[in-house]
């Protein structure tokens, strides 16, 4: 019992990764021909299994293996394949093809469970595309409403709309997309830590307690171009180093929070007109701001709006600031937590209790069924980075453990010998 | 005498100005097609007047009016017509309008010179698109290298060499658009303030006594991407801080030195990789100082330094910092400032004496012959920016004032009564 191909994992993880575009990294964003392909891949090599593949309104895979017993509900895994720009090999995939090796393995030794054993590829995990994360997670669970994202629109300018339209999905139907509470009896997502913890401890399983939900903003910031040369310091209004403020003063504000594990991020900074000799007229940024306490993270949002009204006045900007979204921190289920720990403790895997400082499509997945997060270590806690590593022997620790918990909740009810 | 058609000078500005992509301003960016186009409408106007026009191998317009005496150097004034992004419509434009309106009006009045009269539309004034500013009037001082220009690319990564092929021009022969200090009498240019202070002042002319040359930076700092959640704020290298410091840093150095007139302008800052979920890895700063005094532009200088050893160290940063040039002041030609300032107490017009805090085409031809700028007004000092407005009124004086010069040095020699 338990025999699973590890090299069969690393073949379908290292084949997985060829569908990107051309870059540095993985290049392989929600709703474009790779991802869409790679989904594919993954629909056919499912099927192979003798699974049931359902692909719903906005573009989720939903591959079932059947159980002994119909009427009951489904112990649910999965995890994602979209990834952001100049991306590593292992964020979301991880889950994706050690749920898929979980399968096979039970197939290799038929082995049937009780409950049926639903693998879920969600759509549009990340926000690097339209600025909207685990688009896929959140229409299931309900959480999506049409006009959340009919407007969205990438960097090129391209609609989700358009998209959804060319790949045959519909953003009119999404609440087609929608499921009950009833059809799961738990969830479950493995992935990689994406950060230094697990290494830092020298843990090989981090169980995760809860997730911290990001807030996000668009913050739009309004000078005045003029000539760089004949423009004399104190005449000018430079909305890049009103930007520049606010970015450090975010810095200071998350760093006073770090005991609350609050942190704050401008990953985006758009400079108008961006030209050598013009004091920069205007500058959009994307702010994230993430903690596991609300009030920490109440605490930086309101360092943010203080700092705007006293750069805005100091320079003599024009600030105008957007919401883009404001997820709650969302807690694991304690049984799930339990359970982990007692199968960590019986194989001899070390392990900690930890929250997750990113988001994952199981926050939305446990507004439906009890649900629970791991991690396996990230290499120098990079992720998000072409250099991303994860080792195939944390990668087997992981796989191994996910199929443990997974035949708990399903319940072997036979195992055919050859 | 001295009968100039402003109306007819209106018309030419506008048409010009039609010669655009589009967008929010003017976008007649360094040879394109909009450029290329607008070029050869003044060239035609030249040749409309009788003109004997040439393009030199850097896409210079040299157009030349005879004099009575061949054998005297010629009296030379222009400016140029490319622009930045989302440029105004007088920034370069307007002494070459004027220029031709001179021209026009010594033909309507049927005025002679004995010195020829020449006007000339400088390629590539702006560095807007190419990061290199003033390469016609370099190429014509023979301040320009091959070696200066063959890698530059624009944002799009498209090279001059396939620009210069595109329209006809050589890179190889640069050279061959050098000319020497025999064939010039006196370079003029009339030009937009392109700053607050001719307004600030209620002065009607600014006579420019030096232009201070930019120095200019390309500035790259590597840090470590990593994923926006999951990467305390302590463990990260986020290289939009590091900037974000630097820029502010710059600021303050500029400000110090406000007294002697230096000023630093950061109006490139590209975030990699630019999404709200990913700590910044890397980001490329454009720079620019400029002043008229060296000593006070290096103390600036030496401030940036110094921020970079500490950022470096302080936020384990790595940075690498290009000089892309460094242009010295350049004096303006003290007669022909004595000239402007005796035409103007002759006719009334209110003048200042200034320095330039832009660069400009003026500053290469100084190399050639004693040369002179001069100002007019720009509304709320704005320039490289949609709203840049100078009134009519304006440039008629700066069109009349610019004639009265040319007149002074070109000699009449006859006029024919018609």
């Amino acid at each position: 019992m338990c025999i699973m191909n590890f090299k069969r994992l690393e073949h379908t993880l290292g084949k997985l990764n060829t569908f990107s575009k051309q870059g540095q990294g993985i290049n392989r964003l929600a709703y474009t021909d790779e991802e869409r392909q790679a989904t594919q891949y993954i629909i056919d090599l499912c099927e192979k299994e003798g699974m049931e593949v359902n692909v719903d309104t906005v573009g989720n895979v939903i591959a079932r293996r059947k159980g002994t017993n119909s009427a009951l509900p489904a112990v649910a895994c999965g995890s994602h394949i979209d990834s952001v720009y100049e991306a590593g090999k292992y964020d979301g995939t991880v889950g994706v093809v050690a749920a898929l090796e979980v399968i096979r393995s039970l197939n290799d030794d038929n082995i049937r469970t009780e409950h049926p054993i639903e693998m879920i590829v969600f759509a549009c995990e990340e926000s690097a595309r339209f600025g909207f994360s685990t688009l896929g997670s959140k229409a299931m669970a309900g959480l999506l409403k049409k006009e959340d994202i009919t407007n969205l629109k990438d960097k090129q300018g391209i609609s989700i709309q358009r998209e959804f339209s060319k790949y045959g999905l519909n953003v009119n139907e999404i609440k087609e997309a929608e499921r009950s509470k009833e059809v799961f009896k738990v969830f479950l997502e493995l992935h990689i830590e994406q950060g230094p913890v697990l290494e830092k401890e020298g843990k090989q399983i981090g169980i995760v307690t809860g997730i911290a939900g990001p807030t996000r903003f668009k913050l739009q910031i309004q000078g005045q171009a003029s000539h760089s040369g004949s423009t004399p310091m104190n005449y000018r209004k430079d909305a890049f180093l009103g930007a520049a403020e606010i970015a450090l003063t975010l810095e200071e504000a998350a760093q006073s929070e770090a005991s609350r594990g609050t942190v704050a991020t401008v990953g985006v900074c758009d400079v108008n007109p961006g030209a050598m000799n013009i004091v920069p007229g205007m500058v959009e940024m994307g702010i994230d701001i993430r903690g596991i306490s609300i009030e920490s993270r109440e605490v930086v949002i309101k360092e943010l709006y203080h700092a705007m009204q006293r750069i805005e006045k100091q320079r003599e900007l024009k600030m105008s600031i957007i919401k883009l979204n404001d997820e709650a921190p969302v807690k694991m289920d304690e049984n799930m937590i339990d359970s982990i720990k007692e199968t960590c403790e019986q194989y001899g895997n070390t392990y900690t209790l930890m929250p997750s400082g990113a988001g994952h499509d199981v926050m939305n997945m446990a507004q439906l069924s009890p649900s629970v997060l791991f991690f396996i270590p990230s290499r120098n806690g990079l992720s998000h980075n072409p250099e991303e590593y994860t080792s195939l022997e944390h990668i087997a620790m992981g796989a191994f453990l996910l199929k443990e918990e997974i035949l708990k909740h399903a319940k072997v009810s036979q195992k055919l010998v050859r």
